[in-house]
């Protein structure tokens, strides 16, 4: 672990990348793969989903990562959960944060989780309520997910007071963060700012917000720089631009961590996070993967010549 | 042609592109070319590079493609130029603009012309001076570059003073407009938005600004955003983002015309380019290009469900 950092990077390539590939990561490799990138000083990563083992076998072992990888100092461990018995399982497991996703497009809920809006916004109440039932500390963190943010590949535009309509439902229902999703690709950054200015009007600036860009259309660093005008400071993101959604055809590739980490630390914003490190994690994870494509510059290119990160300054 | 613009997208693929790629792409390949983006809307296109002809094969034909564009109505025909005797030609050849470019690292300047800054910029004069000359109207637009502003890979960090400099004295011999250029690959956001408010504070808003930015490191679009917020006005880009910078070890790729079209009219922004036409204009390069790889992703993703380009509202 490195020194302090002004913006989180959300590792979630071992659950949303892993999720969108075809080659199955064992359990010691996820680990392999999650301990570099701590190495290299990433504070917080999305380790896996608690969902049927059936449905997504890539994600069966999650209980055992979550176990294993809150033994690593320093690090919060993040999964998904679709349900209630997702969020026992993994306040089981011992994860620190906990993200519940529904989508703002109704159509695009019913044919991702196959329930309404409203049915899923009833079983996020019941996960922040199994929580405080559990936990006197409340010390599981329950994020709110709001995806299709920025457009639908179902419904097309997605109307801003949608957005803020759901966010609204999920922070009076308990939600402790927030995490915007743009799932399909579909964001701008005007849009960005747009739907982030409001969001902060909307919401306050007490309750922490992430952005999740995906760089389908090529936009999305420049989707991330929107964010940050806005006051945005977390952010997901995969390395090697690992996976995409399975339910959005044509939706490929979150943005690349290193990529990211590279133009922040660039742009004079601590991530607390080594790039040589990420690099190393990088590599570890393509031994993994047996061929499967990933994406990024940063990794080809390498920093300019007397690039001087932020975090090192 | 279509209608209205806000930003003037520079296409130089024809010119940029071609000359860093193996194959040689024929005078009627580079015009059915230029006249299917002239087609698509775009307005001004670089076309060629008055080099000697033994320098750069790609490029012997410049006098024929500038002559043969300049019968497409409503199109600028740009082209580069070295020095003196390759304005003349370029003049006589009809081309509307002439691009005269120079490196703010001395050392950049001396690995690609062999020259001196000084002895450039005595150059520079001498065509301007010349255009002067055999121009009662002065019609011809002589573009001052400016390469290597944000970082070189000889020497490294490139201080602002210089990149003034520079400015202040291409203005001072005569420059109508200046090009600013991210030859390596280097930008970031932050270091575009505070060079471009620093120049346009020491040059004043009266002279045209363009921006020409690469994505070697994935930042491109991110580096438009930021020069779309100082105030630029005028991209290059390259068609399928052929191309690079011959000399500038690892730099490659310039941004790429259809994404920065598609970003810039997602943003609401009129470029007054079909992006439907564009693709077909990127076919028609690629049939010519023989399997040398373009990069993009908007040809790949095609536009999200429900887009209204801001030229088309």
């Amino acid at each position: 672990m490195t020194g302090k950092y002004e913006i989180l990077v959300h590792e979630v390539g071992p659950r949303d990348g892993l999720q969108s590939i075809s080659t199955l990561f064992s359990t010691s490799a996820k680990l392999e793969w999650i301990r570099a990138e701590a190495q290299a000083g990433v504070r917080q990563i999305q380790v896996g989903s608690f969902v049927p083992p059936k449905m997504l076998p890539q994600m069966a072992d999650s209980a055992e990562v979550v176990a294993q990888a809150k033994q690593i100092e320093g690090l919060t461990v993040s999964a998904l959960v679709p349900n209630l018995k997702g969020a026992q399982n993994g306040i089981a497991a011992g994860a620190d944060q906990l993200g519940v996703v529904m989508s703002v497009s109704e159509a695009h809920n019913q044919s991702n989780v196959r329930r309404s809006l409203n049915e899923s916004l009833a079983g996020f109440s019941q996960i922040v309520a199994y929580r405080n039932e559990v936990e006197a500390d409340r010390k599981t963190v329950i994020s709110g997910g709001l995806a299709t943010s920025f457009g639908c590949t179902i419904s097309g535009k997605i109307p801003l007071a949608d957005v803020m309509a759901l966010a609204e439902q999920l922070v009076a229902r308990g939600a402790d963060r927030l995490s915007v999703a743009d799932t399909v690709g579909y964001a701008n950054p005007r849009q960005v700012r747009e739907l982030f200015d409001e969001l902060f009007r909307t919401v306050g600036r007490d309750i922490p917000v992430g952005a999740h860009f995906h760089d389908t259309r090529g936009l999305g660093l420049a989707n991330v720089c929107a964010a940050l005008e806005a006051g945005v400071r977390e952010f997901d993101s995969c390395l090697g631009g690992l996976g995409g959604c399975p339910y959005a055809p044509g939706a490929s590739g979150n943005i690349v961590t290193e990529d990211l980490v590279f133009m922040l630390e660039s742009m004079g914003m601590k991530t607390g996070i080594d790039l040589d490190g990420l690099l190393t994690a990088r590599e570890i994870m393509q031994r993994h993967l047996k061929g499967e494509p990933t994406q990024g510059t940063f990794a080809k290119a390498g920093p300019p010549l007397g690039f001087v990160p932020a975090s090192a300054a």
